[in-house]
């Protein structure tokens, strides 16, 4: 038997919208230390990577660590009916092939069940290592949000490039071409500021199209975390309050003048 | 001569919006005591009852029974042009093929007149029987708009039973199945609540495509009124200030089992 | 070399708004004198003019006259980039086939530089006649913009008609017909006021269609100016602060009747 219950359930919604675009089924891993996801994009490029903590749940029970596949189209029109306010519980019996999601208004005097179809998926999961990362850049996530669509304008890649004093982002298009750079703000007055760590200066080109894809993660932090090295996929890293996080992981595009100088 | 002026005119502007994309062309029935509609919509399944008492105006003449055939989209196209605190007035000649909106703003420095085109509409009038009905649900209107939506993302149709603790709506679609519930609440510290008058329990189906749309009314009032009786058509009520309503009826389906039960 | 700093850059934004629907590709045209564009729109019935002085910008330098031929489509995605907070700096180098934008941000922690390609564009310069008119109507632009967006929903052409109580906006279409009255407004309380002055009364017709497309411009000014006079095509003036204009030049529609009068 498995059941969770988030008083702030508006969470759980914004969870759902920051993957549902990126991947269309996939199995969320049910197990004592709380409920994870871990899944390709449909394009089989980008790896998305979610977890909230069981100790960040009102109410948390696992008998037996369970896969439970949804379709996120589906779960997504379910958490749609949730008010904004309301307490979220799923639940989902060991052998069943349903989850129930109950919706609590504040008052209490609205309640809903909405039963979802379990599906089978096949799913490998991917162990990724831990790495000490070149530079790490924390910005304002509606700041980058806008970034990445604002170079969407003009171009299909950004090349994002961290040195000690900013992070700049480039692009090309037909029309022109166009340079944003973020100065590392440590002002005081600033809630979210832009704040670099790093080992040495790093330069990676990406698609511009998943990028945007990650940005919807955007209502669950006022801060992304990015995380590169040369020739590493970037981590991108959004904090669920103080239970989890959803993690993107997009590999770097390889120019061919760099192809060729490390053939 | 028919001429009514109506303080508050963005109330005709929301009626209409009410009605529109329910019924295309209707005659409208202007008399002493006020001015009225009936039409089923334009799949012959609901029916719609519009009233505006001749009190609710600030100025009301109709020198004898007349009828004004309208279609209601080039009538709303009409009324969104005046503003939202504009008084409107109605204006027909007896023997005329125009009706006459005349808008004046709250300073008196913009006045517009839109005259429309009427047209000779077939109808025939429905006598809707005074009926007892088992039981009727109040509650606030935004909150039943709500559930028929959210519902329309899971299935086509909605069993909505009441009992005395409160009114449940239900719907089974491919992807699962929705039950939410609304219980009795008798709090004063909310505006709208919602009250259950029973004489039993009843429980009926609807279509939700009709719902949705009789929730275009939503804006009229705070609160709506569905009354129910087994196998008679649902009545759902929006009064309209202190001056009528708009009720919209719809008939329940026919279970394949009840039929079977009842054969 | 071209550089002409504008610390209130959303004003460059609304200015490209207000012609970009009206104008693909359009040379400006740089001088000591300030930043220009005269240009037919495509469909060569209606033409724009804007003006942009000098003295209006933070710093500007224009060492020689020159023209920069931009596709305002593209002109309009970069500067969507900027934020509506930053200075914008735009500039130029003499001989170049580019023209950079740089938008900072008021904390100045976020610096971005567009480059837009430049065209060749084959253009003419009309001379405008300086005219005195029968009729000048100022008039709040909200209103007028209301105004021609509610009547295209009744028809397509809008009779003006100025007199010195008011000015009336007539339209008939297969409906129905309509007309708005506004009267002149001298109430102090108002801040936006209808004033009308009159050499001698005024009545031209205009295609819908374009008017529409001028009223683009009305959050660039509280205030759109009208002026008129017979067989002459009226003048639709938006103020830029303190430091130019957008005008809109539409010769009105000869009506049958009266060329048969004429002739």
């Amino acid at each position: 038997m498995f059941e969770a219950r988030l008083v702030q359930g508006s969470l759980l919604k914004k969870v759902l919208e920051s993957i549902k675009d990126l991947v269309t089924d996939a199995n969320f891993d049910c197990s004592q230390n709380g409920f994870a996801l871990q899944a390709m994009d449909s394009s089989h490029v980008s790896l998305v990577a979610l977890l909230l903590r069981n100790d960040g749940f009102e109410h948390y029970r696992c008998d037996r660590p369970m896969t439970m596949g949804m379709n996120l189209t589906n779960m997504s029109k379910m958490l749609k009916c949730a008010g904004n306010d309301d307490i979220i519980t799923m639940k989902a019996d060991d052998a069943g092939d349903v989850v129930t999601f109950m919706f609590e208004s504040p008052e209490q005097d609205k309640i809903s069940d909405f039963e979802l179809k379990l599906m089978d998926i096949d799913s490998e999961h991917l162990g990724i290592p831990d790495t000490e990362y070149a530079a790490t850049v924390k910005m304002p996530s509606a700041e980058f949000q806008r970034i990445c669509r604002d170079l969407s304008s003009i171009g299909d890649t950004v090349t994002i490039s961290v040195s000690k004093d900013g992070v700049k982002f480039s692009t090309t298009g037909d029309i022109g071409q166009a340079n944003i750079t973020c100065r590392q703000n440590t002002s005081v007055d600033k809630e979210e500021q832009t704040v670099i760590e790093l080992q040495e200066p790093v330069t990676l080109t990406f698609a511009l199209r998943y990028l945007n894809s990650f940005t919807k993660a955007t209502p669950l932090a006022p801060t992304v975390q990015l995380q590169m090295s040369k020739e590493l996929p970037v981590v991108v890293q959004y904090l669920i309050a103080d239970m989890g996080y959803v993690r993107y992981y997009l590999a770097p595009k390889i120019e061919d003048e760099e192809t060729a100088g490390e053939a």
